[in-house]
C-alpha cells in the first residue's frame, strides 16, 4: 500500500496563501434543524415528498421550495483561468471558490463552484444544460474566446435561467460604469467619444456591446486585435470579431494601435499586452484610459496620466478598481429576485448606472468607481437590475415581492 | 409582461411540511473572510494564483487546498425519488437537499445536490466524469434500475474518487448489521441461515452481494422478483438478475414467494409488495423478517411476530428502523479521510459492522441497529471504513492525518 505525500514544497509552505486555502474556503451549512425524528419526517422521508409531489405537478415551486431559487453555478472548464491560461478543471478550483464566496458575501447567493473537465463545446454545453434543474441561474467563468461566445450563446437560448460570462459582462459593466461617471466629470458626451478598445477577447467584445448598447456611436470606435485595427478588409478575423469590424471603425481605419488611437478621446485596454507612449501621444488631449490587464496593465498609471485626464486599471494599489465584483453579486442577486429568464443588454446597463450613481455625489479623477469592499454597491444594482429585467419582459416576479433566505443554523 | 404564480394550492399551503421547506433547506457558507483589501488580495486575486499553479503543478493538492477534499456530489436523474417513481430532476431537488443536510450533520460532509436533466446511460456517465475534479466523491441517488447498475459500474472504472449509489450500499450496509445483530441474539451463524429476498432491483442486489461478502452462503439464498423465484432457467432476467440466480439458488427451486419461505429464517423485502400470511406461515419458526417498502412494509410488524422473532422496518414508528442515514454519513467520512479511490465490499462489510456493534452491548429484539439520531454511529463507520480502505490498499492517506475541515464563519 502506497500513500501520497500530498506534501507541499517546503517554499511554498511558507506563503501564508497556502495557510489561508487549506480545506478550501467554503462549507454547506443546513438551514433546517433535522436533529429529532418529527425534523427527519418532515424535512426528509416521508414529508419531503409531499414537496416533490407538489413540485412534479407545478414545476415553477422549486425556485421557492428548494435552494435552487437563491443558487448559481459557477462554471469553467479552466480554459482561461486568470492570466494563468488553460491550466484545467482542478487547478481553476481555487478561483471558482473564492467567486462562490463573493458571492455569498455581497449578493446572498448560494454559488456552487463546478470545474468540468471537458473542453469540447458540444459537450460543456450538454454538461452544463443538464445540470440546470439544480440551480437559479448559471455564472461561467475563465472560458477561453472565442469558445465562450458559441457556449453562452447556446445556453442562454436553450435555458429558461440567467447565463452570463462574466469574463465578458461583468468586465463590461464595470467598464460602463466607470465611464459614465469619467465622461459625467470632463462634461463629455458617450455619443460623442472616440473609443478605442485594445483588446478583441472575451471582454473586449462585450465592453463594445454594451458600450453601443449604453448610447456609444459605431462610428466612433475602433477596435484591435494583436494583428492591429479590425475593419472589414481582413481576411483572418473569427465571426465574432468579424461582426465587431462591422459594428464599428466606419472610417475603415488600418494599421496598428498608433494608427487606432489618433485622436481619440479614450483607450479602453483588455489585451495584456503594453501600449507605448508613442501610440499614446496621438490621442486627444484630456481623455480617458483604462488599463485593465493583470497584472501589469497596458499603460502604467504615471504614464496615462501624461496623457489622459481620468486613468484606471484593474490593480487594487492603484485609485479606481475596474473589478467585476461590483456587478456579478449584484446581477444575480437582481437577477434572482426577478426570477429572469435571462440577463438582458437593458439589465446590463442598469447595473452599470446604479454602480456609477453610488459615487455620483462624489465624483473626483481618482473616485469615478466605488471601492470593490462598498456593501451600497450590490443591493443598488439588485434592485435596478430587478426593474430592468421587469421592464425588458424577462421577470417572473414581481421585485419586492422576495423574502430574504432563510440563514444558516 | 406576465408573471408566473408561484403559488401553492391553499390545501397544500395548510401542510407544515411546506413552511419548512420554502427557501430549500441549505445553504453556503464563507469559511475564509473577504472583508478587506488584504482579504481580497490573499483568498481571490493576485493571491489565490499561487495556489492555482501549486495544483496544476501538483494535481493531489487540489484535495487539501480546495473544499473538494471534503465534498460529495449528491447525483440523481429523477427517475427512482423515494416511492414516487420517475417524477424527474427538479421534482427530485428537495430529497437531494435533505440528503445533503444530513451529509452534513452527521457526516460534517459537505454535499452538493445534482439533479440532471437527462435518463441516457451514456450521458449520465460523460456528465458525471466531466464534474469529478469538483468533488472527493460521487453520492449516486434515486436512478432506476437496472441502469443504476452500469452507471455505478463504469463510473467508478473511470474515476479515482469513490462513487456510491446509496439505494444499494446504504441499504444493503444497513441490512447487514441489522442482519448481524439479529443473528447475535437468536445465537445462530450467518452461514447458516436459509435467507429468502422479496425484490431484485437496486437494492436487492446490493443486499445479495453484500450478504455474500459477509459470509452468507450462495447455497441457502432465493432472490425472488416479481415474477417469483430467479433461477437459471428463466428467460426473462436482465444481466443483473441472470447474475444473481447464478449466485444463489443453487438447489434450482422455482415458483413464487410462497415456495421461496418454505423452511427459510430470514425474509427481507425490498420489493413494495405485501406478502401474506399463507406464504409467511412456510417459514422456519424464530426467524427474522425484515419489511423495508416504505411507507406500507411487505409484512406489518404485528403480523411479522407471528411467524418470527425478530422484526424490523423501514419506517421511524416501529422499533429497527433500517435507515440508509445510518450508512452513508459515516462511509463517505471514512472514505474521504482515506481519501480512498472507490468503496469497497470490503468496506461496506466494515461500515455494518461498525453500525452493528454501537448496540451489541445491549441488544434486545426490538434494538437492533442504532436509532437514525445516534450520534455515535457516523464517527465509527467512518474510522471502520477508513481503516478497511488502507486494508483493502484502496487509500491515499493514512487515517488519523486528517485534519478538521473548517467551520463556517
Amino acid at each position: 500500500m502506497s500513500f501520497f505525500s500530498f506534501e507541499l514544497d517546503p517554499a511554498l509552505a511558507a506563503d501564508p496563501v497556502f495557510d489561508l486555502h487549506r480545506h478550501g474556503k467554503m462549507a454547506i451549512t443546513p438551514t433546517v434543524s433535522l436533529a429529532s425524528r418529527d425534523d427527519l419526517s418532515l424535512a426528509y422521508t416521508p414529508g419531503v415528498a409531499r414537496v416533490c409531489e407538489a413540485i412534479a405537478e407545478s414545476p415553477d415551486l422549486a425556485a421557492d421550495y428548494t435552494w435552487t431559487g437563491n443558487a448559481v453555478a459557477v462554471v469553467t472548464d479552466g480554459s482561461a483561468v486568470l492570466g494563468l491560461g488553460n491550466i484545467g478543471p482542478a487547478a481553476a478550483m481555487p478561483v471558482m471558490e473564492g467567486k462562490a464566496v463573493l458571492f455569498k458575501q455581497f449578493g446572498g447567493v448560494d454559488a456552487v463552484p463546478v470545474c468540468l473537465d471537458t473542453q469540447d463545446v458540444d459537450e460543456l454545453v450538454a454538461i452544463i444544460k443538464a445540470m440546470a434543474p439544480s440551480f437559479g441561474g448559471i455564472n461561467l467563468e475563465d472560458i477561453s474566446a472565442p469558445r465562450c461566445f458559441e457556449i453562452e450563446r447556446r445556453l442562454d437560448a436553450a435555458l429558461d435561467i440567467p447565463v452570463f460570462h462574466d469574463d465578458q459582462h461583468g468586465t463590461a459593466v464595470v467598464v460602463l460604469a466607470a465611464l459614465r461617471n469619467a465622461v459625467t466629470l470632463l462634461g463629455r458626451r458617450l455619443a460623442d467619444l472616440r473609443i478605442v478598445l485594445s483588446g478583441a477577447g472575451a471582454a473586449g467584445v462585450a465592453i463594445t456591446k454594451v458600450l453601443l448598447a449604453a448610447g456609444a456611436q459605431g462610428a466612433n470606435m475602433i477596435v484591435c486585435d494583436s494583428r492591429g485595427i479590425l475593419h472589414g478588409e481582413r481576411t483572418d478575423l473569427n465571426p465574432t470579431k468579424a461582426e465587431l469590424a462591422a459594428l464599428t471603425n466606419v472610417s475603415g481605419r488600418t494599421g496598428g494601435i498608433g494608427s487606432a488611437l489618433i485622436g481619440a478621446d479614450v483607450l479602453i485596454g483588455v489585451s495584456g499586452g503594453t501600449i507605448g507612449e508613442d501610440a499614446l501621444a496621438g490621442m486627444a488631449p484630456g481623455g480617458i484610459i483604462f488599463g485593465l490587464a493583470n497584472p501589469t496593465p497596458e499603460v502604467l498609471p504615471q504614464i496615462a496620466h501624461r496623457y489622459a485626464a481620468v486613468v484606471a486599471t484593474g490593480r487594487s494599489d492603484f485609485p479606481n478598481q475596474i473589478n467585476n465584483v461590483l456587478a456579478f453579486p449584484g446581477i444575480f442577486r437582481g437577477a434572482l429576485d426577478a426570477r429572469a429568464t435571462t440577463i438582458t443588454e437593458g439589465m446590463k446597463v442598469a447595473a452599470a448606472e446604479a454602480i456609477a450613481e453610488v459615487v455620483a455625489d462624489d465624483l473626483r479623477p481618482d473616485a469615478i468607481v466605488p471601492s470593490p469592499l462598498d456593501p451600497r454597491v450590490a443591493p443598488a444594482v439588485a434592485a435596478a437590475v430587478a426593474r430592468a429585467a421587469q421592464r425588458d419582459g424577462v421577470a417572473r416576479m414581481m421585485a419586492g415581492a422576495v423574502e430574504l433566505a432563510p440563514q444558516p443554523l
